[in-house]
């Protein structure tokens, strides 16, 4: 069966957002420091429309990530724009402007209603009110087959993770402190059925992959 | 000045401890696994006295945190025993027998007065219950001007980080998630006075180095 995998940028204490999360700040205070070493790759550059960047060790590790995916599910944080119902005048389009790195169907897991959302680039927001499962069964038959990216944040990834629906997960250790935010392994367990796979040492990150034993 | 330094192992859900520490099980549901790249190391086994062991990427990490140290400070629940005054007619030893591994004077920060232990090798523990700053003023008198090291376990090393007393800690993140226990990084803030200084990729470890900045 196709899998449910996640890779998710980590701080040394733990934290996937920095403290003082906001929409000005989506984040929080330090929060961008988790993903310098992404920002820098050439293969994050590609597919978010930037030119240049670096191949290193975490190359393949992304390409890894990226690759296979047939549908994504992410939490409203992730999405993102303001809590609450939506606006129905001005309505939150994401964070990723006309054409999203995505280009395959996205399920965002929200309290609240919405019709769909299809932008540039094969990118469809579809609102999933009904819990994670459902969002999970409605990304398999979109996915048609190929693999359910769980992108975040960290609640949503924690919600999966408890219900013991995560197939691979790759947390990319950034060796900074943040001291506060959203904490990914909160309440979620020892997780016996994942098991280390593999470790990649690369610039400004260490990559940890578990897969179900 | 001589510097305070701490070394600790930790899973990579932050804690420095399994679940459920006892007595009978001082490291918690799974901790040993915090340790296992330690104890595989002939340079960890030979101050154990303990025979034979590996020489890999963790060795000279494991020999610079055992070097240049004069006093070293630890918890109550590191020296361990039992909780509350201590046992009139069977005083606790510590876990390490007669010849303990620290051929210097150790410092056990507790609210429970006792005269000082003297065992073989020239490892002497002292009970101090005036709290973490009159530990540490103790362990730089008695260091004459090497290294003071925090042994841990992780309530004392947050009390010394929380305080800014902490000039170098080095974090051996075991691939290894354990669900709960003592979690280090927990209410210590953002510790912007500590920056990574190194990281070393080892079997089984990674080893991030912070050093004050």
């Amino acid at each position: 069966m196709a899998k449910v995998r996640f890779r998710i940028s980590m701080s040394l204490d733990g934290f996937t957002s920095g403290p003082e999360q906001s929409v000005d700040n989506p984040l929080g205070i330090g929060g961008e420091g988790l993903h310098e070493w992404a920002i820098e790759l050439a293969s994050w550059r590609r597919p978010h429309g930037l030119e240049g960047g670096e191949v290193n060790a975490s190359t393949a590790v992304m390409e890894e990530s990226l690759a296979g995916i047939g549908a994504t599910i992410m939490g409203r944080n992730m999405f993102g724009g303001h809590p609450g119902p939506w606006d129905p005048v001005r309505p939150w389009k994401g964070w990723w402007g006309a054409n999203p790195p995505f280009h395959h169907p996205v399920f965002v897991v929200t309290h609240h209603a919405r019709p769909p959302l299809a932008l540039e680039g094969g990118t469809t927001f579809t609102f999933v009110t009904a819990g994670i499962e459902e969002a999970l069964a409605q990304a398999r038959r979109a996915a048609q087959g190929r693999d359910v990216a769980v992108a975040g944040g960290a609640s949503i990834a924690q919600a999966y993770l408890k219900a013991g629906l995560v197939d691979e997960m790759e947390i990319s250790l950034a060796p900074i402190l943040l001291g506060g935010g959203e904490r990914l392994f909160d309440g979620v367990g020892a997780l016996p059925e994942l098991k280390l796979a593999r470790t990649v040492a690369a610039p400004g990150v260490t990559h940890f992959k578990f897969a179900r034993r």
